[in-house]
């Protein structure tokens, strides 16, 4: 009877696994992890800092190397990869899928992998090098080169004696390719329709002509065709139409998980492939560029305010209010970035309809600005006893919610324009932009009007 | 020969059609729409504004209706229904696929979708009563129940003969699932299996023991163990193992990109089915809550000042630099707490290993806090010629990145045992804490060694 899946089950393993190694159970453990498929110690090696992923490491059976490094995150793997020793490492990748040996090439340095190469035999060595050829984030760089091909003449009865000869399908099968004689793809035929067409049928009746992807289209591109159109496999073929290989979906969910995350990381300025567990100092260094950045914004709305210096010493109230009308304008600013750049991942944004978008921004920008003047009016009013400093709060936080929703939109559309990174250089240029527009705003009218 | 994907396709489909609105060729738009595929017709719904997307609508052909209604994300979908005719709407939710018309059904107002269940036929009642009594966010809400059955002591021949007059396999079927007499499960059997068997070997020989999902399981967890063991689709089965349906990849991948999105839109305090091209005032008011909530905060951070205004009167340079220990101690903060929330999506985070990940993270601001603290000394000390301001805002910097570290792990993993969402409140909470610890020990130290 199969069993069914309990919710807190990784967790009580990951739990024993480490009650284990921490009294010294040494081969209890070794056993576990016999038992776990490489997908769940990959988990628990994630789940661990690091002196028990090495620990975990080391009492691992070297036959599983391959399996669990192909799933692991990169920056988990390059640190285990970095402790192994050579051999045993090309060992490993020797036995890895072609996607999985090159990106694990490609993410090692220069020289490691230029040696581990040299150390393979040549078969491998060629599938890795067409692979890293292609470059990174492309359709190649993914692609898995264990195809099946059809001829389409051949009959539904013949393919069926050659599968049962053959008796092994690659992983994640759900299509087979037919092909012309120079390697041209014709089609895709589905493994259903073997199953149900009649013995006899030639198997070019049973062709679905599908569209192929080609090797060099980005990679997130190729996710949102396959999100879009529900594929479980796609072709990939050359610019003369020549068959090289085939995307599957575990491969895209991958990437759809990533790029989906990639947006939110960076937008607080972390890299992609952070480690939760990574040591203390790797992180601090990790992070100290972009608080480096935000620190040098935060000094750009202090050089603003200082240019007020005199306002602010006759009236320290302008001191106190200072803030709200910059953190109105980042918020406000930031819904509206975060909303364009989850619709140009989406790809629901293009220049047909940006202008409209930015447009539609800068009008909720204008009615959140009349909403939350006229409220921050009165709060003022209220608090402070003084109508016209009201009037003066009101009238910044206008200003800068209209700037906040025209920068929120404009910038991830120009930024894209400029192949910049929108989710990571995008809220930084929008604090900096609401930060000065709500300062000068504020501390200028008050000036002009108060003093 | 197939065609090759052009990046630019769907944007310059999507000019087209535009286009020809505006032009008002609605034959033409017409023609266009009957050659697109139900997902490219979807998209372009969604990538256009409500008056564009009412006029497409009226253009398609009502047998394309459930097709494209299944592609649609909730909020487009939702504005689409609520301007079609009641019978029309009800032959297309009949021609949907049990786990789209769960969906759709359970998004539409109580009222209505009694009434819709009303006008179904008792079949097609039945199964949405089915999947909707399971409850939204659940394996029963999304499976499917158009599976195939076998069992066990049948031949691999005697299968293909059923096959072949069946004649029709459901769309991403790999595996058939094998039932006793009791439709209890017993396990699965890939199609890959079925067709390199040989034709006289009986099922049971071919059965994979898989892990069963229970139909109450939650759908997120449902999405994680799919990308963990790279399934492509996995039956569902209630307490008692009885086989309900299936659960297919295609489904999944919405999933995983959703709850991937869920943190980044929550982070900025906006509805994961924010619809890019809303009307404005709708907009405005979804968006103002979140505003809301942040000008209490700000406000908060305000009166934390007002109770520093005479020291403020006194020294017009604390209020210039009053807001750069905020700034970066809500940077650091928001770094902790995207990183947690990302570890905690993954799995990676359990109570075994969370008060390691908080301690560390506290190091990481301790750390950050030496780093950043002399470099602000150091840059107040040459602009500002005064020394012990340079210190007072270098210990006042100290003390809000530790305050950071701490609340920025501390906050989500407390959240979720308190099951709130980590992503929506965290930001807010977290940004409160920077705000007023860092105005507190800025203010307050220099109050008490300044002034």
């Amino acid at each position: 009877m199969p069993e069914t899946f309990e919710s807190q089950h990784s967790h009580n393993q990951l739990q024993a696994i480490n009650d284990g190694l921490g009294a010294g159970m040494f081969v209890q453990v070794r056993q576990m992890l016999q038992n776990m498929p490489a997908c769940d110690v990959a988990l628990l090696l994630e789940s661990s800092r690091s002196k028990s992923r090495a620990q975990i490491w080391q009492l691992l059976e070297s036959d599983a190397y391959s399996d669990v490094l192909e799933e692991l995150s990169e920056d988990v793997r390059n640190g285990i990869i970095r402790q192994m020793v050579p051999e045993k490492l090309a060992d490993a990748l020797e036995e890895m899928d072609t996607d999985d040996l090159v990106e694990t090439l490609s993410s090692l340095p220069e020289a490691v992998s230029q040696d581990l190469l040299n150390s393979m035999d040549e078969q491998d060595r060629n599938r890795a090098d067409l692979g890293l050829s292609y470059g990174e984030d492309t359709a190649g760089f993914i692609m898995n080169t264990d195809t099946i091909t059809l001829r389409p003449e051949v009959s539904v009865e013949v393919i069926l004696r050659y599968l049962r000869l053959r008796g092994d399908i690659p992983d994640d099968t759900d299509t087979f390719y037919v092909v012309n004689r120079h390697d041209k793809l014709i089609g895709g035929v589905a493994l259903t329709k073997l199953l149900t067409a009649a013995p006899d049928t030639p198997i070019e009746n049973l062709i679905k002509i599908s569209e192929a992807i080609p090797v060099t289209m980005d990679d997130g591109e190729v996710a949102s065709l396959f999100e879009r159109y529900d594929w479980l496999s796609a072709p990939v073929v050359d610019e003369h139409n020549h068959l090289l290989g085939r995307i599957t979906i575990d491969d895209v969910v991958d990437i759809i998980r990533e790029d989906a995350e990639h947006s939110m990381m960076s937008m607080a300025g972390l890299d992609d492939e952070e480690d939760t567990f990574a040591p203390v100092f790797k992180s601090t260094q990790r992070r100290s560029v972009w608080l480096g950045v935000n620190l040098f914004t935060a000094l750009m709305a202090a050089a603003v305010s200082d240019m007020f210096e005199e306002t602010l010493s006759q009236l320290a109230v302008l001191a106190i209010l200072n803030t709200i009308v910059p953190s109105m304008g980042g918020a406000a600013g930031n819904q509206t970035l975060t909303l364009v750049i989850r619709g140009m991942a989406l790809g629901h944004v293009s220049p047909g309809n940006s202008r409209w978008l930015i447009g539609k921004e800068l009008a909720i920008g204008f009615f959140n600005g009349i909403i939350w003047a006229l409220l921050i009016a009165s709060v003022i009013a209220i608090w402070k006893q003084d109508l016209m400093l009201g009037a003066v709060i009101a009238f910044a936080m206008m200003i800068n919610m209209v700037a906040a929703g025209l920068a929120g939109a404009t910038l991830p559309i120009a930024m894209k324009k400029l192949n910049i990174d929108p989710a990571l250089a995008g809220s930084v240029i929008l604090t900096t932009i609401t930060d000065v527009v709500g300062i000068f705003a504020f501390l200028g009218t008050a000036t002009w009007l108060l003093i």
